[in-house]
């Protein structure tokens, strides 16, 4: 099973169409019909780059990289979705020659000949179909981190956010640049392999998530053969849950028709949770605030609102109320269950610097209001605390320094940890969903 | 490095204090007062159940497992939160006993010793201390998972989710079932332990995302010394991404100060960006529609208020459009740029039967109206199909059996296809933030 002759997960590598190549580098870029028809400018054919920090993937010293047919498939597809002219786009297909692979070095494990010519990548430039796109020219000004998907995306992204944070200070402080770059619906290996090659030619890391096997391989084997540094982000987490439940992954990724979304309680539920949060917003309709799960009172700008929208997405009804000085709190407020109601507080000095971006952004810049200034700011504080203190059943939350995802996960823990009346505080989730309405054995069509 | 006894990561699960100890088993619920002052029932005081699927770590032949003082805290916490009173809690802590650990049997890792005493765990049983909670009940009716998180657990929870999304069919079709439990804020061993030690109890797959390297050490130690099966869900990630940007990682959990959230550009755009969309849902303010990044067309139900919500989360600016038969779309709809706008569309009976389930929450059951209307629902979406084939530079995306999050990949891909020009659709960020207001070096208290 290790080696690349006997790997079945090896195939598909050897068995993709490439029917045509085009350049690659700075070229990689689809053409933009207004910039051709303009004179040529140093922006529009840039010279070649040498990266400060280029691993020695990137290198000349490694194979160099060309590009097949699915990058014209792409870039058409996009032309054509911007409504822009195709006529350059047709000219450089045409142009472009099938090369046979060249001789190939020796590697100990067997390299996927039919992807890579022995041109440098290099020679590309002055191709006139060389508009460098903005964001690989970001990345040229920074490491690149490519994130790969064969679905949207959003968990690799996750994970990787949540990763960076251990780098913060040096993304913050010391201003040492990450550029991430994310590739979805990636889900076939032809895809695959083009991002891999011009990972290759950014000298990325790559993080992938890919349930077929075959793809995360074909993924592993490409990375490898071009000295790309890469990590199956999920494989770890899918293999401990196999392992635990005794059943072997599908390998289907999340856009396979086998796996549509199903109408379940759950779904229902969270679409419930956000209609009635969206309504709830800034303490409308406090008549309602019984049928909330989690109402929030705070003054203005302690972040009710991401708050109530962030926990309406994991099925949380959510009402939230501000406090203002002189307008009495809705008497709905009182009279309902007292133990979903959190309280919001904030440091002053930092609630005054959020205000005061937050009238900007309104348009007035402080003069003729109170809302940003100090002692205002202060005041109102001090009145909410004293709401707070006459309450003593609302659990007060500090959101000073706190994300909305911080805070909530305070409130989710609290809320369950009253409500299911555990030792260890926890949520707890059964995961096998109830279907209300299963279509998915039908042929739909959308 | 490897052995326990040379292993500094070890240290810290053999430098705790535990002062005192009290009997988990069914018996690690913490006290409801309210139950305690009614009769004992079968159901306070459940009879010692056999899970049918209890891996070896769960048996009576793994040593048994004993709470700590941490159980004592977390429920005195709990209790006063809930606002219940606490003398049996004081009472139960007052008559547990610290034994010394007995001789413990060889392994070929040093036990944390201190942690556990070899009374069976069924001895606790009939301690009228007993009620089960609901999710440690549920937990025995299928495969636990645990979730052990120093921050908020997000991260492990939505890996997890996309991990389960490997094994639907058994999950929804065979009735397999799974609960996950998350555990969010374990920011000492002491808790650490106690979790793990509740996982054996359960038989629980444990997964963690630990930034502190001795935290996630002793997790693995722990969790091998128990027999739990665990994973490190994010440490591939990191170790990846360090070694690419020759950084090492700080080590320093998300809940410490020195990880505050920081004001930067991104955290305004994206609270501009829920406020936005909230006041701009379901058709409102037209005149608004101008200053949106992405536009959302289409009928009642095809999910354009959860999309909005989402992509608002993730800082564009959505504004939402209703298609409604006999109603005009708003002019400023087509004086806007066209590219922004998005056309959704829906299976005809998939529609109905979100309408229907709609039409019951809203408590009408489709009498008197034609909104769930098999010839309604089809007359609607030809009109709204109409109205897309007038403008043909709208994408039309079909979300019949898509999740929010993967409609939401595709625009969100097609968004920045569109606007980045790069030859492979890619959704680029830089990762270095820009600070708007520093006040993670000033003193700050909330």
């Amino acid at each position: 099973m290790i080696g690349a002759g006997t790997n079945p997960l090896a195939a598909p590598l050897f068995s993709m169409p490439f029917p045509a190549a085009r350049r690659l580098g700075p070229a990689s870029c689809a053409p933009d019909s207004s910039q051709a028809l303009a004179p040529a400018t140093a922006e529009a054919n840039p010279p070649p780059r040498a990266p400060d920090e280029a691993p020695a993937a990137a290198s000349s010293s490694s194979p160099a990289i060309r590009a097949t047919s699915q990058l014209s498939r792409w870039s058409r597809s996009r032309t054509l979705r911007s409504g822009r002219r195709l006529e350059r786009t047709a000219v450089s297909s045409a142009a472009a020659v099938t090369k046979p692979p060249p001789p190939q070095q020796q590697q100990q494990e067997q390299p996927p000949s039919l992807l890579y010519d022995g041109a440098p990548a290099a020679a590309a430039v002055g191709d006139d179909d060389d508009d460098v796109c903005v964001a690989e020219r970001d990345a040229m000004s920074g490491k690149a981190i490519y994130l790969v998907s064969d679905g949207t995306g959003w968990t690799a992204e996750h994970a990787v956010q949540a990763a960076l944070g251990q780098f913060e200070n040096c993304l913050v402080d010391r201003g040492c640049a990450v550029n991430t770059h994310l590739f979805s619906g990636i889900n076939d290996t032809d895809k695959l392999l083009e991002v891999i090659k011009q990972a290759a030619k950014e000298g990325a890391l790559v993080l992938y998530t890919l349930a077929d096997p075959s793809m995360a391989e074909a993924a592993k084997k490409a990375c490898n053969f071009w000295g790309v540094l890469s990590t199956d982000v999920l494989r770890p987490t899918v293999e401990a849950i196999a392992t635990h439940i005794g059943v072997a992954p599908s390998g289907i990724p999340r856009s396979s028709p086998s796996r549509q979304t199903k109408l379940t309680e759950d779904y229902f539920r969270r679409i419930d949770a956000i209609d009635f949060t969206i309504k709830q917003d800034d303490g409308a309709q406090p008549q309602n605030l019984h049928r909330a799960d989690i109402v929030l009172v705070g003054v203005s700008r302690t972040g009710k609102t991401p708050l109530s929208i962030y926990l309406a997405q994991k099925g949380y009804k959510v009402a939230n109320v501000p406090i203002v000085m002189g307008v009495n709190l809705p008497k709905a407020l009182f009279e309902i269950k007292q133990e979903k109601i959190f309280g919001l507080t904030i440091n002053p000095a930092i609630l005054q610097a959020i205000r005061k971006t937050r009238a900007k952004t309104l348009g007035f810049d402080g003069y003729g209001s109170n809302y940003a200034e100090m002692d205002h700011v202060r005041q109102e504080l001090a009145h909410a605390n004293q709401i707070f203190a006459q309450n003593p059943g609302w659990p007060v939350i500090g959101v000073t320094g706190k994300a909305v995802e911080e805070t909530a996960a305070v409130i989710v823990r609290i809320y369950h940890d009253r409500k299911q009346k555990c030792s260890m505080p926890r949520i707890s989730k059964r995961v096998a969903p109830v279907l209300v309405y299963d279509y998915t054995s039908e042929v739909v069509s959308s």
